[in-house]
């Protein structure tokens, strides 16, 4: 794991990968799946991420003003299926890390845990845009600090060649997700 | 060539493929390569689509209030980079469809021209939002027409075994795409 320069942090998100939103606030914490996540600008860089207002960590984010990306991986694909299809909600006295045996790291800026395997992390503060947020679910955020595995992302390029457990997924519906494929 | 259900039409962007957005007004046309386009909503669907103010696109789109969203796929990766890599106001008497050659057909509901051989379509509709265009080049439009290339994708669904030359790509920066890999 490696600190990714900011101006070059887009290159994370620049090619749509699935992603894991997590959040905490007050006491709790929460991981969703999420992959409507874009970039917005380059410098300083900026992501929209559409959060819909029946989640749990839509609570947790607007409370705290900030949350994760974490870029899972294919070896990872069951865990983000296990986090996709549930709600943290449903966790009253307990949490979607614990129950599914994810393991975190913390975050230099912000509260929520970075999930530990995962090649790719971009700490995220909200840029407060109420009516975005409760018209379309849209959340703007300015992306403070980003990090990757050195072994598939440096120089801010991806190389998955010879790491296929290590390539990014695309989550189309339902449960079907492609790998990152071949350089073209 | 099918149509794709509305209620479906987030399945094209779902996996964050880059796009070629094309546009039309007043007798001018043009063509240029966008990454950072994201779905927003199912139904009625709707996208995020980022367009720089400097884009002779933005100039278009904002006054004809429409666009649309081509998938180009493996085979066309040359032409992409070309048509990502010059403005089309670098041609005041003609444009880059005509300049690399680049074969089209009408759109049903808007005036931007779809791109042939691309392996998905969707006809948007600006919905304005002053704000988010001037401060973020951030537009929001719904998606009022969808097709896709029944070859690889039908039924809702992206199907790219043994069509190796028809997967979406991705595109990370400096002209290196991915192509969308294998379903896991």
């Amino acid at each position: 794991m490696h600190t990714v320069e900011l101006a070059k942090a887009f290159r994370l998100l620049n090619h749509g990968p699935t992603t894991l939103i997590t959040s905490a606030n007050a006491g709790k914490q929460n991981i969703m799946a999420a992959a409507w996540v874009c970039a917005l600008d380059f410098k300083p860089p900026k992501v929209t991420v559409v959060i819909d207002s029946n989640t749990y960590t839509r609570d947790l984010i607007e409370a705290e003003g900030s949350f994760a990306i974490n870029l899972p991986c294919v070896k990872q694909i069951e865990m983000v299926k296990n986090v996709g299809s549930i709600s943290g909600a449903d966790f009253p006295e307990s949490d979607k890390f614990a129950e599914y045996g994810i393991d975190t790291f913390a975050a230099l800026q912000i509260s929520a845990p970075l999930v530990k395997d995962c090649v790719g992390w971009l700490e995220c503060k909200i840029i407060p845009e109420a009516h975005n947020q409760d018209s379309y679910d849209l959340f703007i955020a300015e992306v403070v600090a980003a990090y990757a595995d050195a072994r598939v992302f440096s120089d801010g390029h991806w190389h998955f060649d010879g790491h296929d457990d290590l390539r990014t997924i695309h989550h189309i519906a339902g449960g079907v997700f492609f790998a990152t494929g071949q350089e073209c």
